[in-house]
């Protein structure tokens, strides 16, 4: 079918140069100078391809196989390449490469092609310079208004419109990614389960949401030394039989439901003194949204039971709130049937992490592959991914491009 | 016997205008302009009185009451005139003033004292400005070295020595207090258990002792919406354990064991994040020396056993340790007399708080007597002692004073 894993290798190898750090990662900032670089190369080979190269007013990219029916609705591949400080080579550029190089090898075949191809390249997506994550694409799908976007400051002051003229890609509002006939994201997952599992690739039904909260218990502060126990309003003790009683209950659920708590302070903070107040962080994810909401409720029950029971006060504070987003069903099935076509074991498995599929999911149906992270490790200089695994996923990626945009429809060992 | 409670008032109302807040507190930081003021006032008194007046290199100060027996070791009643930053008018100068009161009104025997009697005020008892408390009696005890107090900075980066200086409360070495007969100091409990009790008084049989640890787990940091619950090694999850199991140990022991948990904090802090340490403090306190060892034991042990279970690392780190002191057997033998003989009810207690009496105790037999603190409260504004308490301590110590410096003893009703 001429997809080449060599050729995909390549790239992704020359692509890693830049911003390459001294453990093996890749240090490549949204809107810097490296970000420049990674864009002038995808853009040239995207010409050299003999793709139409656009970009939008957020310096979204996006790299176009017309075939013969252009007035048709897209299929996209892509991702993003900013990365982290200090983060992986995998996240986000290996979708964008596996997405050029499937739409590549289809070059051939354009005749064929049922609508056009593209591929996708996000401005932002890690939300690291400018803080907010999948900046471009909730651009686009209108999460955040254009001024928004364009005042954002990274932690210099610089803002985001100067900062996209300065490296030169900031395009036209018409470029922007309109309605798509489907959008399929490659990603490193980004946690543990494949590789636990021994699967070489995730069948990605949805996002799970997410609820974010601060809960605050307030006591009485008093002499840790001369106030008896039982004259104490402790409100320490009372957050840490709440996170008892909330880990309990989740891990007593034996599903999806995640919960971390990530942030502990107490206020005044003296050792010798009890606190006056505990404060800590709750994440709470499910990907369900009704589920989701109803953790969320029974955790706040539980909160308010553990106050009453210690004669302290409680807060729950809501912070964020991201609804899970499902997948489509029938991308779903196609990529079942790909795996299977190509006899490749699957997992199929919800997203921790927010991606840019996200809200492209609201511009058409969406579905996203995942490949093993080695030890479930990202955002870090040891992120790996096995070449055999990419390979695998490259196959089952292309074959599902292939069923969805080819009118004549492949067998699998053609 | 000659002690009046008003006169005793009098002075107290005319001593807490030195700094006085707006909310019926004090503000009276150690070798401040306004502790001068009150030094001055106080000495003004006692060369009123008749008492010969020194201080000693630290700015300590006595006022003696000689009798005819010069050589002996004095009997010494005292505390502080010292306060935190917006604290309350009892803290110290309650013993203070109460000495003073004991000593003025034994002047008319004073040809039947068996020994001198002596009222000391004790400099930077708080530790507030000077950030180590009881530096003036720990300094002539030999707790620290004279340099060592001397080069001791407040927050303004202002030397002990040089605020000492200018204060013009620099002594001579030779002024210290050195062996004493018994030393007597009346304070505010700082606690709730007199009121709770309904005791106007508190038999102080000793100061317990305390050890102070910091307490860190280490795990794994992971992405919050990634990780599935069983993969995770999070160092909170262990440390609420170990809190709740070492809390839930302490109450189930039913004895005078305190502990608290005053600083809680994680790293690297993040919602989303779970966390890869997490600190806290404890702070372990008993009276008795080996029984406190051991409760330290148990406690490392019931980290350790956490760590295990958790698949986490845990360390705890030791950072102060002060072992009990117990007052005199005999001393406090007297006290009880005399609060039978005055048919005034008592709480025999320990003291959860550092005091003068503490270091002194290194210099001759040592007691303290204990009023009672409304609510509990101390180091605020609210601080609160009920006058008809305070009437009844004086009664008892004046009656215990005598019965250990006159010759003649007197019969409760003379």
């Amino acid at each position: 079918m001429g997809m080449k894993v060599e050729r995909l290798k390549r790239r992704f190898d020359e692509m890693a140069q830049i911003g390459a750090t001294e453990r093996g990662g890749v240090h490549r900032l949204a809107l810097s100078d490296l970000d420049r670089e990674a864009r002038d190369l995808w853009t040239h080979w995207s010409e050299e391809a003999g793709f139409k190269v656009r970009v939008d007013d957020f310096g979204n990219m996006f790299a176009r196989l017309e075939g013969n029916f252009p007035e048709k609705k897209p299929i996209v591949l892509g991702s993003h390449l900013d990365s982290v400080p200090k983060g992986g080579k995998f996240d986000g550029t290996l979708g964008v490469l596996v997405g050029f190089e499937i739409i590549e090898s289809l070059q051939e075949k354009a005749e064929d092609l049922s609508c056009p191809l593209e591929v996708a390249v996000f401005t932002n997506e890690e939300g690291a310079r400018f803080p907010t994550p999948m900046l471009g694409s909730g651009a686009i799908t209108g999460v955040f208004s254009k001024q928004h976007v364009y005042d954002m400051q990274d932690d210099d002051g610089k803002r985001f419109e100067d900062e996209l003229k300065r490296i030169g890609y900031q395009g036209e509002e018409k470029n922007r990614l309109k309605e798509v006939e489907a959008f399929i994201e490659l990603h490193i997952e980004q946690g543990p389960l494949l590789e636990a599992r021994e699967k070489p690739v995730g069948v990605v039904k949805g996002i799970q949401g997410l609820s974010w909260h601060r809960v605050q218990f307030i006591g009485e502060s008093d002499h840790a030394g001369t106030t008896p126990l039982e004259h104490r309003k402790d409100p320490l003790l009372s957050a840490v039989k709440a996170i008892s009683r909330i880990n309990n209950w989740i891990h007593r659920l034996e599903d999806e439901t995640l919960v971390t708590f990530g942030k502990f302070d107490t206020l005044p903070g003296s050792i010798n003194v009890i606190p006056s107040e505990a404060v800590f962080s709750l994440d709470i994810r499910h990907p369900d949204h009704s589920v989701l909401l109803d953790r969320v409720e029974t955790v706040k029950h539980l909160i308010r039971e553990v106050a009453l029971e210690d004669d302290t006060q409680s807060l729950c504070e809501d912070l964020s709130f991201m609804p899970p987003v499902a997948f489509d069903e029938s991308l779903i099935d196609t990529l079942r049937e790909s795996c299977r076509a190509n006899e490749i074991d699957y997992l199929e498995m919800f997203s921790g992490a927010g991606h840019d599929a996200m809200y492209i999911d609201r511009l058409g149906k969406t579905v996203m592959i995942f490949t093993p992270s080695q030890a479930g490790k990202s955002h870090c200089e040891e992120e790996e991914t096995d070449w055999e695994d990419i390979e695998k996923a490259l196959r089952v990626m292309h074959d599902n491009v292939a069923r969805l945009a080819l009118t004549h429809q492949p067998a699998a060992d053609e």
